[in-house]
């Protein structure tokens, strides 16, 4: 081993995550993964190394830069780490024919991107993806957002709102428009900014882009519509009647919203916004993402439906929609509002077994082995210390009960139990030390 | 998006696992995750990257020939993917001086490898540690090779051995047989092969490594010690009693070996093996293998004490011991072995929910909903397809119970249940149809 000592520290833009930290987010993961595993959607693991021809080309050069190669000693292969998990589910939908369709899977794993790192955004992330590849019935949709719903509700928020759009929708107001197909991508840029800039920001964007006056109006007008879902769609319908895309786009989201009004979700929880346009290149039917209205920090989830991008990988085109919740954003919301339940503590274990003089150290071990029998996560004290060095190592931990065995409790075959919150501290017998650690649990 | 279509396809080494093979991979997951959190073992995630600096001088050259290196567009940073998770471990503990000690933490998580691929063995794969930093105690180790019996027993392994030695007690082997301190290293790799080439050969191998015949007898002597625990330890103890680090060694062992028995693991699970030596040179006292012995595999974990890797990055060292539990051997032995209960099954859905005409779908999609409520996974068939196909496709994938609600069940408040594999159906009223599916659930 080499004398020189090295300076423990982290590439820039990555982080560790602490225990504490860590098991509110195990929570949190977990949450998601009953959710997705609720509506039948399968676990799967890709591996973090992809080839670079797969994923070349997807994301668009911005993206690009932003991927991370990878090498090793006598390595022939051009590598990368995955960007996403959406480009990887493609590839592997178009490598395995004999998946059952459709197909739908989760994903919940880190995905890698050069960004400039700043407050709150890492170079290594979670991604947690659910996605249906193989129906184009918009029943996918619906149950993509009933999952978004439920996974929202379940972790306790409350003011969230599920913008709803259509990418046919979108071509459709273009077209109405009479904006070229060429400047579609700019008049999608433009709309893009408009809970940022404005209705006028937008106007004078719209005409930096060429676009002309008679066309900005004309768009202007279809981006005031507001109201209840019904409202906006009759509004769009009679407006764009002469537009097939437009129509099928309003067809296909008046049918989602006739689903999410049969489960019963409120109605305050999704809108068709029709200026939501999404970045990605890859979408081609009904798009969503989640605004967090309270506190105010913009979108927790995005998806939509893309078509188009299995096909890159495969000979004929596969239907697919999909989502992504944000896992890091979410996190920061619940850790700065408090969010997580009581049992989610800061530490896994429920009690601290104490230990006594060595002679009784096999009684500790063997108290240990009982509780944790009986499903308790149990830490026990490995040192030869006073009990008062005990205690204060288990309320600087966050351990919530001491189980306390010396002479006197060995003697009599019982358990001294404190609860450390409360002071509390009573004798039992020493099978009678379960029920009682549980009884304190339901209090919290 | 280009026209060129991209050849779906994995780089060298790499692995998808789909589906199927990811639900009885979660489930193990799952059982080692649970024991290690009953032991009072906490989360902790790492990135995927660290810096060249923190992994060098930490394996060996021939395992540093292995590390990924990685890069990215404009980055300074010399990078690397992680080979291990204990070096990372050993790196986080020293640059968080603020963290609990004992710091008992686990982490389930890939690490990559540039091997040659071969069957069985990839590039990518998932390493299960435990580790405890901080203790000196022999019960941290003893409470080690508790979590390993639990966890192989509850996954139903029933013939396996934890190999114990300790490297203490090999360099009093050394010592004792008069081996130099640099003649040490070609000792132990001798030694390590016993299993492989048997006594003859490691005869034959030590002689080539220049160790004095007289030195190879008295070795042979030692190496031929087998019989129970205490027994081994007895013999031991009377050859080596002037050698004080052998005696330290012993002592460790005759520790641990106590509070094993007093836990009640049984004798047959646990054996001194004097000939064991694991590779990694950080080990510094007890070390630990578990070797299966039906089927023949070999070791499926590995572990020990290394009380000087985290001193590598601080300006003291700190005592630490752990183990790793070698999750993909596992995967292949109760993968051949059929070890898994039967409530793990091919897919997560436990229901599928059928749909009828356009008109009754909303029925569909509230009855999916009600049968999630209850804490059920439930798949709703998206495509207006006739029942049989429907039926067909429940039972390729190996969903268990079809819930069919059409016109008729609609109008008498009812559902139809049906068991797939039994070929029952039965008619109940809607809000009875949890507790049949319930009940058949039990019956697995």
């Amino acid at each position: 081993m080499p004398e020189g000592k090295v300076e423990p520290r982290l590439p820039r833009g990555m982080r560790d995550i602490l225990p504490d930290a860590m098991i509110r987010r195990d929570y949190v993961m977990g949450v998601i993964r009953r959710v997705f595993e609720e509506f039948g959607f399968e676990p799967l693991q890709t591996p973090a190394i992809e080839l670079e021809e797969t994923l070349l080309g997807k994301y668009g050069p911005d993206a690009e830069r932003l991927i991370y190669s990878v090498g090793h000693s006598g390595g022939k292969e051009r590598l990368c780490l995955r960007y996403d998990l959406s480009v990887p589910l493609c590839r592997l939908v178009a490598q395995y024919p004999e998946l059952n369709r459709p197909f739908k899977r989760y994903q919940i794993a880190p995905v890698w991107r050069a960004e400039r790192p700043q407050k709150g955004r890492y170079r290594e992330f979670y991604q947690c993806d659910a996605d249906i590849v193989g129906s184009a019935s918009m029943l996918a949709d619906a149950e993509t957002l009933n999952v978004i719903y439920d996974i929202l509700t379940r972790l306790g928020f409350r003011q969230f709102v599920i913008h709803l759009n259509d990418r046919k929708l979108l071509s459709g107001i273009g077209q109405y428009a009479g904006v070229a197909d060429e400047q579609l991508g700019g008049l999608y840029r433009a709309i893009d900014k408009l809970s940022r800039i404005g209705l006028e920001g937008v106007e004078a964007e719209l005409r930096r882009t060429g676009i002309p006056d008679e066309v900005v109006r004309r768009l202007l007008e279809l981006l005031h519509i507001q109201g209840a879902n019904r409202e906006v769609l009759a509004r769009l319908k009679g407006l764009l009647a002469d537009y097939p895309v437009a129509m099928a786009g309003l067809a296909e989201l008046e049918e989602i919203v006739g689903y999410l009004q049969a489960l019963g979700i409120p109605e305050r929880c999704y809108q068709i916004v029709p200026t939501m346009v999404r970045g990605l290149d890859y979408y081609t039917g009904p798009i969503y993402e989640t605004v967090v209205e309270e506190p105010k920090i913009g979108s927790i989830t995005g998806g939509g439906r893309y078509d188009n991008l299995v096909g890159m990988f495969l000979a004929r085109s596969l239907p697919a929609t999909g989502t992504t919740i944000g896992i890091e954003r979410i996190m920061d919301v619940m850790e700065e509002l408090e969010m997580f339940p009581p049992q989610v503590g800061r530490t896994v274990a429920q009690v601290l077994v104490t230990r006594f003089a060595p002679a009784l150290v096999e009684e500790s071990l063997r108290l240990a082995r009982d509780l944790r029998r009986a499903g308790l996560n149990v830490e026990l004290y490995f040192e030869d210390d006073p009990l008062g060095t005990q205690i204060r190592y288990a309320l600087k931990k966050g351990i919530p009960y001491l189980a306390i065995i010396g002479p006197d409790e060995v003697a009599t075959g019982q358990v001294a139990l404190r609860h450390l919150a409360l002071g509390e501290q009573v004798t039992v017998p020493r099978d009678g030390a379960v029920a009682q650690l549980q009884a304190w649990r339901q209090l919290l």
